[in-house]
């Protein structure tokens, strides 16, 4: 029983933790209750909507297939579903109609012939990439819906009430969500999308200046360079990994971005693409990252060989990662504000001067005529990725003025 | 027109190419066909089911959204769909009953009430990682089923009825795909990360066999390396780049393949955590051979200057490159195969030795008094990557052999 009762605290303590994470997650929750809530007094209160009947519930089921997260979400699917449920209706009544001519013996072979194909052909469809990423939920409702009309056994009287009373049930639905996601405390994926690629460059430049600052206390006292501090400094120079997995929340953020209408501060020109290529850039510049990671914070920096050559690139190297993290945070907050980057361009100029001074250093440097080649190579490493790092800063400033 | 007309059968190639690459999705569109006209005959055929009436819908809406391309993706929803129907269902009879009790002014606002907490808690519980991996359809179909339920204006008789009929239903739906998607043809997702994890570590080996190559043609004849024959190799040196890419794909794979029941050559001990492992150190090992790929093919190749010290640490790194290839080409085939890896081991061993040679060059060499350091660079970083390379190539071996 203690066993049993930590780990129920344990979930507790879990579901707490996804609500802190993101507080809207229970606005949402209550969004949804709402929105069900609403939908099913429809179904429920017989007298005031009587003409919906049994078709009620299909404003239950649009509601909860179709309440999604985000505003992008909501509307993606509420547009499909509206849209594949009308599409299909026509059709349905089309192939009912058709096969009715057949007889009665034929019409349930020419029926099932028509649902295999359309249904197989519509299976084949959703393989396609672009038909996957927008409307994969359209298309399945159109299966359902083709399907259910043209083998349902009503006359046409009644079908045709059918599909009237179902599109209008979905469109209520489909309505109630929109409404609600958009008007009451909206989660906007446009939004969402801008926040993390902005949080991505902070990542990157908090790791850069944590860089610059581990540079720095080891040039200046070796002995305060303990296992303690060194640990806090640890994890945020981890940041940058979270970075690099974010490639699948980027592309589906701007996926549901684009179903958003104008808002805030976006007007007409939703810049999405500009934010998957930053994030692009961004990931880039995170793998040079991991790289400058492994090959100095966790072989130079340990063993701490201050040797001649080491003191001469330092300065240089301090001043190029420490300027680039300031033009990244510059662009960081550019892109929260959607500001042009003020200063970052001078901070660039000065990590491009200090490279320079690297790339000069490399050439001219005479080094002792046998060194110590493996103890030389991360700082060598170092000074060749900072030089490439500082290339992609300038690269993502330049996509960010655009 | 005539641009209606390119554009017609550029369509048409992109759908042809779709087909190509995995012939099995066209087999996965027959079998979404069969499911559906099976289970449309049950709604249709009155006079032989005429027990489920009107409910034979809901074995219509199973296959539709229950059918997946993989036996883990079908198994999947089916499993969650019909627990998930069973839960809802009791509850909301219970709740159904509960609200009676109240009167008929207090029931609206009862059921209202229950109907807005279930489903904000619900939806919140989605939120949940380990849930949304699983479960999330599940929690879904829970919430769309206890609203109809509770809500729905019938008499106890009548609901437990209709919910008999539902779940009959929903079970035949259910049990049509797993049984058309089992034992037609089936798509195992657990094969396909099996084959997925193979062949990424096979990207891996043509890379470093290409590097290897591009080395050895370097040192033989200059002149040779025309940007002709250049393209051609890039061609294959590019595939680690997927590899990179491959983690939303892997991990979709091993969810899936939880489900699935022992079949083939797996029997009882599904590996998936072994392959997640892999997948993960390949992964690592890709993001090696990006900065080998940055800073050696891309700089140094292409210039071209061979020093006396290119020429001395040429061998060894060719010898590196080739034999930790060989030794993922065998670790690949290994894991297709499903058997221990013969002769990894060795070239392992091969190329470790080889590694340590060059550790002992680079410690020992003495360099001319004034080097150029940015042209030795590449060099330098090549050697120290490849030396990690081995090192990953050798836990990728370890993980196998588990």
């Amino acid at each position: 029983p203690s066993k049993l009762y930590s780990n129920a605290s344990e979930f507790i303590k879990k579901i707490k933790k996804i609500g802190e994470d993101d507080p809207r997650r229970i606005t949402h929750c209550t969004k949804v209750g709402l929105a069900l809530t609403l939908s099913s007094f429809l179904y429920y209160i017989r007298p005031l909507y009587d003409g919906f009947g049994e078709a009620g519930m299909w404003a239950i089921l649009t509601v909860i297939f179709v309440f999604e997260f985000t505003v992008g979400g909501t509307l993606s699917k509420s547009i499909n579903r509206g849209f594949a449920t009308l599409l299909a209706a026509a059709l349905g009544l089309g192939a009912h109609h058709f096969a009715s001519v057949c007889g009665v013996k034929g019409k349930p072979i020419v029926v099932g012939l028509m649902v295999f194909s359309l249904a197989a052909v519509s299976t084949f469809i959703r393989f396609y990439p672009n038909v996957k990423r927008k409307y994969d939920y359209g298309v399945l409702i159109f299966i359902v819906t083709f399907t259910m009309v043209a083998v349902s056994g009503y006359r046409v009287g009644q079908i045709l009430e059918l599909a009237h009373q179902r599109l209008s049930t979905v469109l209520i639905g489909g309505a109630t969500c929109m409404i609600i996601s958009i008007f009451i405390c909206p989660v906007w994926a446009g939004r969402d999308l801008q926040f993390l690629v902005a949080k991505n460059i902070e990542k990157l430049a908090d790791f850069l200046q944590g860089f610059g600052g581990e540079l720095l206390t080891c040039a200046g006292d070796e002995s305060s360079n303990d296992s303690g501090a060194k640990n806090v400094e640890k994890s945020f120079l981890n940041g940058y990994k979270s970075v690099l997995d974010s490639k699948a929340t980027v592309d589906l953020l701007a996926n549901l971005a684009w179903w958003e209408p104008p808002h805030g501060k976006f007007k007409f020109n939703h810049p999405w693409k500009q934010y998957l290529k930053i994030g692009g850039l961004s990931r880039e510049c995170a793998s040079l990252i991991k790289s400058l990671n492994t090959y100095t914070i966790s072989k130079s920096l340990t063993t701490a060989a201050s040797s001649e050559f080491q003191t001469i690139i330092r300065q240089p190297c301090i001043e190029a990662s420490t300027e680039s993290a300031k033009s990244l945070i510059e662009i960081a907050s550019a892109i929260k504000k959607m500001r042009p980057p003020g200063s970052a361009e001078t901070h660039v100029q000065k990590a491009k001067s200090a490279a320079d001074q690297l790339k000069t250093t490399l050439q001219n440097y005479s080094l002792p005529s046998k060194p110590d080649l493996q103890e030389m190579l991360p700082l060598l490493v170092a000074t060749s990725v900072l030089i490439d790092i500082i290339d992609s800063v300038e690269e993502i400033a330049l996509s960010v003025c655009e």
